[in-house]
């Protein structure tokens, strides 16, 4: 494919976050994102008062790298002590990368 | 684990589309996939309309390069210009990766 | 971010393992996991009886590439011969890594 090399970043938190962190997402220059309903158990930040709920959601943005950092940025400076959060990246290949600045 | 490198091929799109490309993705040689809910935000190709709605699908596919290729292309044929579609292909390892050809 | 390398670990396998694998993986060590819900088609081990179910779940597990082997051998010791499953591994940066042993 005409592919090109994005960043996935995936985030895992709360459910009732869902609309306020899709809306920073997109705020801080994403196309578009993908959401998930998820539960799950984990650790929650500096908090670890554990983390165990049918309530989470998995939101995915597909993006440069360089939105990936002000993402990940933004969720570190407003979420991540916080809050039950996980957020990590993966390398992907895009077809028709053009839609993903 | 005697693991082996595949690509595991992402297609997020309309639910609607969801039997038709499964069958698609099967009949192009994959052994398998995996299907969840989805719901999401993002352009609509060509006539970037605007994508929102919670009736989306996200479909995985584990299969050899050259069946992503071929699923790339086939979903770039029919459906990328007309449909609200994202593909994205991540390296993965597969534990006994002879199920996925 | 203050990233690092860990290792993403993806089961797709029945619904009705769920309970069971989510506690095998954090007795082997994983400090969280995320399940969504699923469905899919594939091959089933050793039997390849076909696997076409609604009830199928996806879980994820961040961990290092010591605990990802571990998981591994764990699943492929009492599951994948047996039940409809589905293991890989995808390399992803994590923020605040510290959280994911």
């Amino acid at each position: 494919m005409t592919d090109a090399s994005r960043k996935l970043v995936t985030i895992v938190t709360e459910a009732i976050l869902e609309v306020e962190i899709c809306t920073a997402v997109e705020s801080l220059g994403a196309t578009g994102y993908t959401v998930t309903n998820a539960r799950g158990s984990g650790s929650r930040g500096v908090r670890d008062a554990g983390w165990s709920t049918d309530s989470n959601v998995r939101i995915e943005v597909i993006c440069s790298a360089e939105l990936a950092r002000r993402i990940e940025n933004h969720m570190q400076k407003f979420y991540y002590e916080n809050y039950a959060m996980v957020l990590f990246e993966t390398d992907v290949s895009v077809l028709r990368p053009e839609k993903f600045s």
